[in-house]
């Protein structure tokens, strides 16, 4: 037992401490699940005996500290790494924590993504774990995606919705119909304009999201517009805080009612949460039912909502764009706003809605990437075995192995300070040669001047670009070397000479001006000096194992 | 235009007197949705010309003020009932408005309920809606209601939820099965105990209702408890306020993961609205992750959480019953903590739950009331019609017919400052002669001496034993006051002498005994003293209409 040790656990909170005892008898394993209750802990917690343990306690290699509690004699043990993860400290925020509140989103004004609406094929959604993730981060951050080409067929809705979450069913059905309507109940049911709104604030729980499905628009107007509500309510908040306030305090009476429906809640347009953070916004100018409050407060409600309406009306928050047949369009309910212009009635315009929950598609979202997580696992597992056993053995005219050649590479890149992405790239720049028919001999015979291209193809469903692209171009780089630098051919090893005239040799002026074009030119040289001098059979770098913590951090996670 | 009308408009504040606008071009007369924006008011709104209209505008009768706005001459005609059941005063609180927060509910301890569990008959939810607006009710301000007798059939769950809302299905299906499972991913799945919780506080929103249908129960143990969150919560809040604004404004991370599923929510033990009035109750021990809190805040957090933990397990609060077979439980998940105690494992016990939610469910309740109101206004019509029709025809051996004999009996009750429920029991005092096959003249040959009953009978749709109860004593106490009265005989009018020999003649001293222990006793004296005094050929009472606000508003709504 260190003193440091228990030193750090003496200063952590008790009751948070014995809480997060992760042993079998206070947790399931199976599913995380607590199985005391907090009354059952005795009232006078204190430490006991506290001792550091070479076993991690979770599975995990490293250090643990085990402790010995008082007076029951509960025994925990906690894994060093876990204490550091989750060690409360004076500057501790509440943690990336709540995605729902506006800390976890990135609010946008029209500007932000004008053109970059996130978007997606819907075979590709379908087909694509990572473009599926993509899509549901959208839904998350932004608050809304876009799938394209989703059949045109009535009730396809549905099945966007099932592909990640669940139907919430309403008095309008499991789906409505978006258009023009004989005799309406509801403005969407006309051909009206209709100004950025959410929907149902007159339902509590709210839906919190919302689908419409496109199945034609062949109508003269009907174009779409979305506004961030958070961004709307930040805006106001830093415009006019008691607006602000006045909205997040007040209750209003949305109301609906038709011959066979009456729906009441009493919420305020921006909801916080403990902290004052935007949480959810109910607008919507049509359910208002009349308020009730003494008169002085009824001037500053009216105030705010009107300086708050204006606000989301401004053109520079709103976002146009049309939706065509096949576009479905997911977006927060509690969040955004969406409107539409007004057309004519006689067009052809058809949409179908859905209300769905968005806890459903982050919890769809958090399973693909624990998914992701775990193949990521398992690519890393693999590359570790192409390092131990296929690249242990491999010679490339060289007179250390791949394996060797590629660590030493990196020892290199990582001795000069080089950023993670460019000491992964100079580790991997050779895992074009690996898993392939291509030998050492092929490779001496020409066969394979494209390896840095292969092993750049291979890598970039893991990596990003600043991994894959200084790869991509070390090859070039050696003719672009060549071409520029006289006394680098000098330096070349006898197998690269040779590699080099089946490469195209030097590059010539027109080659050379086209390789410093490139962004990653100078990654790209970077990684070839390092490969051109990773080849000392003196030398024994360390393991795979050493670099992989600085690869898992790299991995794209979706 | 009176001076007093156009003070009353001035006096309120424009923006919201404009926005309650009835006339069709600011709201679809069809559905109530405003059709401008806020945003659409001039900035400078101001009264132009303010007029006494003597069209009520909404087709009431009675007075109506017309304003002429200025700058945008809008014409607005609000009814001088709508002005005097809206207009904003210094002491307006927010109204009946929110009923999901504490203020809209009947906070409950198990005395308060012990034996009078809120319970009804399947086949009569179904089939009465006084009855299924009972249960709904019920759910609304107790947090719960018990249906018994439902068919034990898998998936009758559903239909319980159908019946009043829509299913909230989840991860864990449209349905639940509770029993116990060979390898269970939840604690619920299993024989142990469970203490007071709500369900899935990892979802946002979280489903806030939840279904309970109890298909065997054989098992030894397996006892369930209902504790009222929102109860325990205001003694939170009375006993340490400290601790409920800990809890209140605390995000806990909520989490559930398994093999399919991966859940995660932020929210507070004590969501609280505005006002810091208590909204919804998460009180979940078996979910909660890791907190990341700075350490002083962790001390206090824990501290409270185990104060309301505390609370939540006193036995005074937890409603304990068994659920038998048929048994269907509906409960607010987001006020109500349910419980259950262990059982054998071995024994037979299966319950199938559902989620869904409460606003359907109060839409469903006032939509049975809206019914219910349209059928007391028609109830009333035809008490009208019989006022003005039968009963303006039919003498009973006296000089007045049966409309006057009544409405001057209420006349006098009126006259009396008897309270508004023996003044209907004045009015309605002879009911039992209507509508019936009995005409005067079978009444006077004495086969109808128990029209006092058949009138009570007919009128417990709609009034309450404080109206029905005085007319159904109206002839035992003729009786009564003949035997305990000797100058009140004296007093009768012929036709009743003779009617009171067929009614049984004077009490003999054992009937007036029992007579005087009816609660009724003496409100029955007093509708018999007024029904004697009611036939002077000389007066003309006024009409029904003058009583019909009245009885309106002891209508019995649900």
């Amino acid at each position: 037992m260190t003193e440091s040790l228990s030193v750090d656990v003496v200063d952590l909170p008790l009751m948070w401490l014995r809480d997060n005892c992760p042993c079998s008898r206070c947790r399931d394993p199976r599913n995380g699940q607590k199985l005391f209750q907090i009354t059952d802990l005795p009232a006078g917690l204190a430490l006991g005996a506290v001792r550091q343990s070479a076993d991690g306690g979770d599975g995990a290699d490293g250090a643990a500290v085990e402790i010995d509690w008082a007076p029951d004699s509960h025994r925990s043990t906690y894994s060093a790494r876990w204490l550091a993860a989750n060690r409360p400290g004076a500057d501790t925020c509440e943690g990336p924590g709540d995605r729902r509140g506006e800390t976890g989103k990135t609010l946008w004004t029209a500007a932000d993504l004008e053109g970059r609406i996130p978007e997606a094929d819907w075979a590709a959604y379908l087909g694509d774990p990572a473009v599926r993730a993509q899509v549901l981060e959208s839904v998350l951050a932004l608050g809304f995606a876009l799938l394209r080409d989703v059949p045109c067929r009535e009730g396809q809705v549905l099945e966007a919705v099932e592909s990640f979450g669940y139907v919430r069913e309403t008095n309008y059905g499991r789906l409505f119909d978006v258009r023009v309507e004989p005799d309406p109940t509801n403005l969407a049911f006309t051909g009206a304009r209709i100004t950025p709104h959410t929907d149902n604030p007159y339902r509590d729980p709210v839906p919190t999201l919302q689908l419409l499905h496109c199945l034609s628009n062949a109508a003269v107007g009907g174009d779409s517009g979305l506004v961030d509500g958070f961004k709307a309510a930040a805006l106001l908040r830093e415009e006019d805080p008691g607006a602000f306030a006045v909205l997040a305090r007040t209750p209003v009476p949305f109301r609906f009612s038709d011959s066979r429906t009456v729906l009441e809640a009493d919420r305020p347009m921006i909801d916080v949460d403990g902290h004052g953070r935007i949480r959810e916004v109910r607008f919507n100018n049509r359910s208002i039912a009349t308020l009730r409050l003494p008169a002085d407060q009824l001037d500053a409600f009216y105030l705010a909502y009107r300086t708050f309406a204006e606000i989301t009306l401004r053109p520079a928050l709103q976002l146009n764009f049309r939706l065509s047949p096949g576009d479905c369009l997911i977006f927060d309910n509690v969040r955004l706003l969406h409107a539409r212009t007004a057309f004519e009635e006689s067009g052809a315009r058809h949409l179908q809605g859905a209300y769905a929950d968005i806890d459903a598609l982050a919890g769809t979202l958090a399973v693909l990437r624990r998914e992701r997580a775990a193949a990521g696992g398992e690519f890393l597992d693999g590359l570790a075995a192409l390092f131990e056993g296929e690249g242990a053995g491999v010679y490339l005219g060289e007179e250390v192995t791949m394996a060797q050649h590629m660590l030493q590479a990196a020892v290199r890149a990582e001795a000069a300070g080089a950023p993670d992405a460019l000491v992964a790239a100079a580790l991997l720049h050779d895992l074009g040669h690996f898993h392939g028919p291509v030998s050492g001999e092929e490779l001496m015979t020409g066969t394979d001047n494209r390896h840095s291209h292969t092993g750049a193809d291979r890598l970039a469903e893991w990596f990003g670009p600043e991994v894959t692209e200084p790869i991509r171009l070390h090859v070039a780089a050696k003719r672009y070397l060549c071409a520029v630098e006289p006394e680098y051919f000098g330096r070349l090893s006898e197998a690269s000479v040779y590699t080099l005239k089946v490469q195209g040799g030097p590059m010539n002026p027109t080659e050379v001006a086209a390789y410093e074009k490139n962004p990653y030119a100078a990654d790209g040289v970077a990684v070839r000096r390092w490969d051109d001098e990773a080849k000392d059979p003196e030398v024994t770098a360390p393991g795979f194992a050493h670099f992989r913590p600085m690869l898992a951090g790299l991995l794209r996670t979706a």
